[in-house]
């Protein structure tokens, strides 16, 4: 296998797992959050902060890469590491969910996506197998099958037709894999639909990949819908690979997901959450900019050990806020990201010391009582 | 003395000095150069980068911190040093030229300035009183006297007067300073009249200040004409005191001026610059856009020892300049002040060494082949 997961620990009381991925790249510790680096680079962050804020695996994404630099001149400067100058692991989607929600007049048919470049219009054809070779060129260290994201709403039928022509990618996809280095996972698609979801699901464990992802939530549809879906795949999901729930997502998600025992996540939600002043801290969600922080000079979170929170008060980033300083992104994101990994710690700990179905609970109690997060 | 100021060596064949000057915060080595943090945030860097990169002295901008957030909220935060988290020494300008450039309707009476805020249109009167009371409020380690700069051009009665109105306010900042912990320093004007800039000079001299600057400079008048003042002037200033030239400059325009006797410097150059894509180099200037750089693998200066130069090609530096990502901001802002505290230390180790009128004339020289720094 391109990839060993070793899960160390299953909580009793949830299906909570501990796990442990070890890639070319080092080892990782597992339900781990991915920061969302689209660009190559981690929004407002050098890779060398990223480090000491305890990140171990980042994700990069395939669409914005191959259209800006590309992926050749990205291979020619030794791969996607050694251009963005990070050593850790990187996963990459496949670019299908961007050229669905970005590109241009984008069309889907059984030979691939085309669409036009967001940037300046061009007309690109990403296949299944262009989709490999890019994720190859970059030297990824997971690679994800190109998908068919299932829009919502859609009708059974809509999405029965989505889900299997995604099986039908994920099997290309694994055929043009020429690196078996490099780690390949499937997405099961299928929409709100459960048995379409079992459905994705068993095709493509018979197919046989590296981790299994939940693709095209988070797209529209109700919290419910999401949570749901998830409780009822996940369990299906074969318990010795990797599950990785896509593109979600807040703390309460996570820690929902978790229980159902999903074991990677990414989000942009706190980068892009930072760059417009929503906080994240211990006793709720922060919006900087608000009146009240105008003269308030204790720190983001007291018991938050990031270098913002250690040397900075709301009163200083508000008015960096407000003054639309540069330093306000970088502040706001290096807490953010701090409190992720500081929650993934704790979820991590909280599986090992036999507490996470308390921790589960008493976490999203607590975060109902400070209001959640409420991002419409 | 608020500021006990050192000559360690003179050039013998230059007016450069090596300097030392002792604040309440901390020796400073002179000549130095003193990044701008305008909005209390040199833009782009945390202040703990700040200190890797060398940097001793920033200075802040009195106009905008008055008006957002207020110095009120600034010194109940304990001053400028702990609001943003510098604990080296801050100079602060008096407001005057930001008043001047940047404050809507500003008019000018011999009680001070008035002028409408450029965030809010409020109403606002600035006088040289209230400037030493708001710098006071910040916490200022050196304090500049309000002045009226003297725009370009101007006649030469229009020059006498804007100077005298100027001396008459340094007076008025010497009685009005209550902190004498706080060094105040006085600015000559007088536009690009020379007999003028040495009545100014006298005038404070005799009134007697902790440092002298030279303002007004810098203000559209050909570099030509700069040149001739500073040369004229700055061997005129006492040489026990420190000599600071007000918002200068490129890397020549600091070179000639140290050669003058000049010990101090700000300027916006490497901060803006660094934002807008222009990196100094020791090969000359580079704009990272240039689609030559497209595939330069290499570092930006060779010779640099910065984080950016260390980990990082100019490909990777371009993609994230044209991609917009703030990354790029940071890591050139890095390079750019990194490369002016190289500078800075050379300049010093020259003169330490008696080597810095062949330093002077090889750099000069260089600059000019590679084309200097053409700001137009």
């Amino acid at each position: 296998m391109a990839l060993s997961f070793t899960v160390i620990k299953t909580d009793a009381s949830t299906g909570a797992r501990l796990g442990r991925m070890a890639t070319a790249r080092g080892e990782v510790a597992t339900p781990v959050f991915m920061p969302v680096g689209t660009q190559g680079t981690v929004k407002a962050l050098t890779p060398a902060v990223l480090g000491e804020l305890g990140v171990r695996v980042i994700l990069a994404n395939t669409y914005h890469l191959y259209l800006r630099p590309g992926h050749r001149l990205i291979e020619k400067a030794g791969g996607l590491h050694d251009f963005m100058n990070w050593p850790g692991p990187i996963l990459t989607d496949s670019g299908g969910y961007q050229v669905f929600s970005l590109g241009g007049l984008s069309k889907v048919t059984e030979e691939g996506w085309t669409f036009r470049s967001h940037i300046d219009g061009s007309r690109h054809l990403l296949t299944p197998e262009g989709a490999v070779e890019i994720q190859e060129a970059l030297d990824s260290d997971i690679m994800m099958c190109l998908d068919e994201c299932t829009p919502y709403p859609a009708t059974f039928e809509e999405a029965r037709r989505s889900m299997a022509r995604t099986l039908r990618w994920a099997r290309r996809s694994l055929e043009a894999r020429r690196d078996r280095e490099k780690a390949l996972f499937g997405i099961v698609q299928g929409g709100v639909h459960p048995s379409l979801r079992r459905e994705s699901l068993e095709g493509l464990v018979e197919t046989g990949f590296d981790g299994y992802a939940l693709g095209g939530l988070s797209v529209g549809e109700p919290k419910e819908e999401m949570r749901g879906i998830v409780a009822e795949t996940a369990p299906l999901m074969p318990p010795e690979r990797p599950r990785y729930l896509m593109g979600v997502g807040t703390p309460e998600d996570i820690v929902e997901a978790v229980a159902c025992g999903i074991d990677m996540f990414d989000c942009v939600l706190p980068t892009r959450g930072a760059r417009n002043g929503l906080l994240f801290t211990n006793g709720g969600k922060l919006v900087i900019k608000h009146a009240r922080f105008r003269e308030d000079l204790g720190p983001v979170d007291a018991l938050c050990d990031c270098y913002t929170c250690r040397n900075f008060s709301r009163a200083y980033l508000r008015h960096l806020f407000m003054s639309r300083e540069i330093l306000a992104m970088i502040l706001n994101t290096i807490h953010n990201i701090r409190y992720y990994m500081n929650l993934m710690e704790r979820i991590r700990a909280a599986i090992e010391t036999g507490r996470f179905g308390v921790f589960k609970d008493s976490f999203l109690k607590r975060e109902q009582e400070t209001g959640g997060t409420n991002l419409d």
